[in-house]
């Protein structure tokens, strides 16, 4: 998720300090990610665990201690690259700058996985929530998390307000219903109502090294967004660097505080995974009752995981603006101010979360160990690029702060190993398949860029000054049909000076001395050359017209097209398709041609 | 499938009468629609009466004696359609012409469906047919289909050469295949060998009327394809109507030999629908034995139902651009020469089939409900077109003819009628909300395109002769770079006169300064404005001049926009969109402006 935040700070350039963020408006707008994955990360451990039996599950326990320490050991760290990034930028812009290109294309890579899983994953956790607390939503979880989406995009395509503040009130009543699950629910000391049908766990897998490894590498989920502050630190008031060091503490000690919490309940009541229903609503359930509480709680968790997927919609704009901006992508997506270019981005990620959705059926534990190698691998990369900082600057201290953060960049290259070897035939595989394809594309686009740039001369200043050419002009004008408009259009192309000809086509001849007889009556005083054309093409008889004429003349040639626009968007594929195919033929076929589009205003 | 081969017949405007077809040429190259859905079509019977008991399958034989006399009326129809439209035409084309427009809307909606049906029933027949030889295809059928979907939409794309001859092998050997089948297995008195797993049929309807009903109904999609020759009389030799007709006679003969042949074997072995194994397989072990006669024949059996499946990718387009000469699609159908449009049609039938295919999961009885009403609703509005036409001429022996026009209309609508109603639940639902939503459509693109004509006045001469402007013009050159190029994109805006500004967007102070001093430096005679564009826009800001300038203005303002051209279209996505969405949003915003693109060709 790095890089995800970086798009407020873009777009808010030039607003003054009073509209950024304290530390504790930062927590509640940057953290989404990071805490709502408590709704997900605990199950995924129990769920390893009791492949090894009921008893087995207690030990989630002391796996989410150690996964709490490796949180740790990421604030610690992510406490420092903050110092060293005040500009944010996420992984991609760390590895790149610290590490170099191809570490940078590889954490680019990862971070696109990480914003479409982002998307699927809160999706499926949110709907597994709902059903939890409604029962009747259970055999159409796919198609919930598929209207959600439909939702999200709709609402992203259209455009919103981009404030962080948004974030607040949802993201405060997570935080309130998280901690008093967990603090009402160990005061209680055994749990006061049971939700959803237990299944019968049969521990068929040996307690052993490896399913503990599975077990702590499926539970470091929990830890994805922990990097979002690092991210965003120029959202924040000045003293900037140190109010989002203290957010990034306040960040993990709230999901320690969260993750223990829940691991306690897990352990002291042996909860067991069940059909239906999710960890997390279990203990609500043993904390609140079973009553309306629970599913006000419920759907308040729901809430906060859809707004966690909404993020990613912000937030892949930006990371594929950067990557235009370094020529690894089309400079189209440095555009992405644009509508039509924001539309490419949002439906991008929209189509390929509703994929990853539909190929697991909208089961959350199929989408975490794709979810977890994106993630680790730019957690990786980030700690990774910060060793070699502090080795190349050897400033003072220089030495420990390198063991803080080689200690997490090798824990998280263990994690995501042992994500990669233990979840393979899961679906890890198709992260092989897909990021190495990903830095194929690329380094192709660059590399295509780089030549393009040579043979353009991209940023030279020119050896000449420009010369006007000294030949005549002919202006050539497609015309459809008889109308009102060509009266205006003819004056426009008669305006540029030079010779002006008319040009109509026809398939048969009877037309084309209806069109003769008309013209003549007409008598505008421009002549009309009609085209034949036997086959009915519309198109490519004006086009070899045009090219004769420019290849024959030594005069430079104009062509003017009229194109009705319309004043409604949805119609306007009802109309100016034949021009701007025509134009659009023209610029491909004849080099030489200026090729003018007169935009004819209509208000149907 | 009405409307079909008006595709080769259009292609084939101009060409000499030696490249049209004899009469038996004809039947080769116009009949592989109807003829392999023998494939399909006793099958469909079959499955229907078995629900009464395996005794109940031998009423095969009465169901398809009935199929077959309803073959003699529609043939007998069609020659008669083939005296009145020698042009050719399809059911839309009868319809709006004999009975009016509201009945072609209806036409054109149902040849739609039918042509993605087409493509649908075919693949999955075809793939069964593989699937009986070769079993261990049989748990990827839905794979096959969609695998020879893409290869076929692929060769689509890349465009095909039209040829009706292509067809001449496979169609002469598929029916050969057939003859084989029933003569040879007719000949033994038993099957002598036998293929696939029986299973054991448990007779839970009754045999009434209403199954009979059904069978018969579904047996009628035999006949789907028997209008193709009505379709494509002008591909004919004169005497063209003449030789048609006698085609349609043959067609009709051949396929109502195969049909009852095929029954009569079903009747005597009373063989029972099988899984993984059709029927026609069944028939084909039981003629010529398991061996590699036997694969042969299927695969010379799953090839014609491929190329059957391919003449919808020639047909739809066709029907497109008709419906968009009608103003019931958009103008942009109507330009099927050109290569882009002619992608959409092919994309669009390749995409509905396999969403269909997806949907039944490759199984063809499921499909073949939708695909008989598509198809019998155009049988239903040709003949009754005919009936209407009769009644109106009455010309000598009108009544007669009627009578037979007016019985094929009864037949095929009670065939359509009972189709809905027994297959309602079974998918032909989706025809009954599929089919007016076209319809609807249709009515609204009429619609607006009739209000769009008002408002241009569209096809009348203009009342004044056009003038030129008489104020002065500025000439506006958005530049996004420095680089060899724009020297020449500066010589040709000074071509057109007037007064000649580049202009370029900076977000910060240091690159404008950077910019300014570079362009002095250059002092191509010609002004530069920078404008400033604190959000990183590039393309917002220059709309937003080009404004004002044609706001403030009495002088016409000319935008000249250089376009990078690559000479690989692949490549083409990588470099001219700033200047292509430059030149959209300023068509919208900025009506009065001309704006001119000049292509920049490179050869990388």
């Amino acid at each position: 998720m790095a890089g995800r935040r970086r798009a407020r700070l873009q777009l808010r350039h030039g607003e003054g300090d009073r509209s950024r963020l304290t530390s504790v408006q930062g927590l509640v707008a940057l953290s989404l990610d990071a805490l709502s994955s408590v709704a997900y990360g605990p199950e995924a451990i129990a769920l390893v665990l009791v492949t090894a039996g009921a008893s087995a599950v207690r030990l989630t326990l002391p796996v989410t201690l150690v996964i709490a320490g490796l949180l740790a050991v990421l604030v610690v760290s992510y406490r420092q690259v903050i110092a060293v990034h005040p500009d944010g930028g996420g992984s991609y812009a760390v590895a790149k700058d610290d590490v170099g290109p191809r570490v940078g294309m590889l954490a680019a890579a990862a971070l696109i996985v990480d914003y479409v899983l982002t998307v699927a994953v809160s999706l499926a956790a949110g709907a597994a929530a709902l059903a939890s607390a409604f029962p009747s939503l259970l055999p159409y979880l796919l198609e919930t998390t598929l209207v959600v989406l439909l939702v999200l995009t709709a609402v992203n395509l259209h455009g919103i307000a981009d404030s962080a503040r948004v974030l607040m009130l949802p993201t405060g009543l997570f935080v309130v219903t998280i901690l008093i699950v967990v603090v009402v629910g160990l005061a209680r000391g055994h749990p006061v109502a049971g939700v959803g049908t237990a299944v019968a766990p049969h521990g068929h897998e040996a307690l052993g090294v490896m399913l503990i490894l599975k077990a702590f590498s499926s539970g470091c989920t929990a830890l994805t967004g922990v990097e979002a502050i690092a991210n965003g630190v120029p959202m924040f008031r000045e003293p900037r660097v140190a109010r989002a060091q203290r957010t990034e503490l306040m960040l993990g000690a709230l999901l320690a505080v969260m993750l223990i919490g829940i691991a306690l309940l897990i352990r002291r009541d042996t909860v067991l995974p069940r059909e239906g229903v999710t960890i997390l609503a279990q203990l609500t359930a043993g904390a609140i009752g079973s009553g309306w509480p629970y599913q006000a709680a419920s759907v308040i968790v729901a809430v906060a995981l859809t707004l966690a997927a909404n993020t990613s919609f912000g937030g892949l704009p930006v990371l594929l603006s950067l990557l235009a901006r370094d020529r690894r992508l089309p400079h189209l997506f440095a555009l992405r101010g644009e509508r039509p270019v924001h539309r490419y981005g949002v439906l991008a990620v929209a189509a390929a979360a509703a994929a990853l959705l539909v190929a697991v059926d909208a089961r959350t534990q199929r989408l975490l160990p794709l979810f977890a190698i994106g993630v680790f691998t730019g957690f990786t990369i980030s700690q990774t690029g910060l060793v070699l900082h502090w080795t190349r600057l050897r400033a003072r201290g220089w030495a420990g702060k390198a063991l803080v953060n080689g200690t997490g960049a090798v824990l998280t290259a263990v994690a995501t190993a042992v994500l990669l070897i233990t979840k393979f035939d899961e679906g890890a595989w198709v992260v092989v398949i897909v990021m190495p394809l990903l830095i194929l594309l690329f380094a192709r686009i660059r590399h295509y860029y780089d030549r393009i740039g040579r043979e353009l001369r991209v940023g030279e200043i020119p050896a000449g000054r420009p010369r006007p050419p000294t030949a005549g002009r002919l202006v050539l004008v497609p015309l459809a049909e008889f109308g009102a408009t060509i009266s205006g259009v003819l004056g426009v192309a008669l305006g540029l000076g030079g010779e002006t000809v008319a040009v109509m086509v026809s398939s048969d001849e009877d037309h084309t001395r209806a069109l003769r007889e008309r013209w003549d009556r007409w008598d505008p005083g421009v002549p009309l050359e009609i085209l034949g054309s036997p086959r009915e093409a519309k198109i490519r008889p004006i086009v070899d017209h045009v090219r004769r004429a420019a290849a024959h003349d030594g005069r430079s040639v104009v062509v003017l097209v009229p194109v009705i626009q319309s004043d409604r968007p949805r119609y306007r594929f009802l109309y100016d398709q034949w021009s701007l195919l025509l134009a659009e033929a023209l610029r491909e076929h004849v080099p030489g041609a200026l090729v003018c589009m007169l935009p004819v205003r209509i208000t149907v």
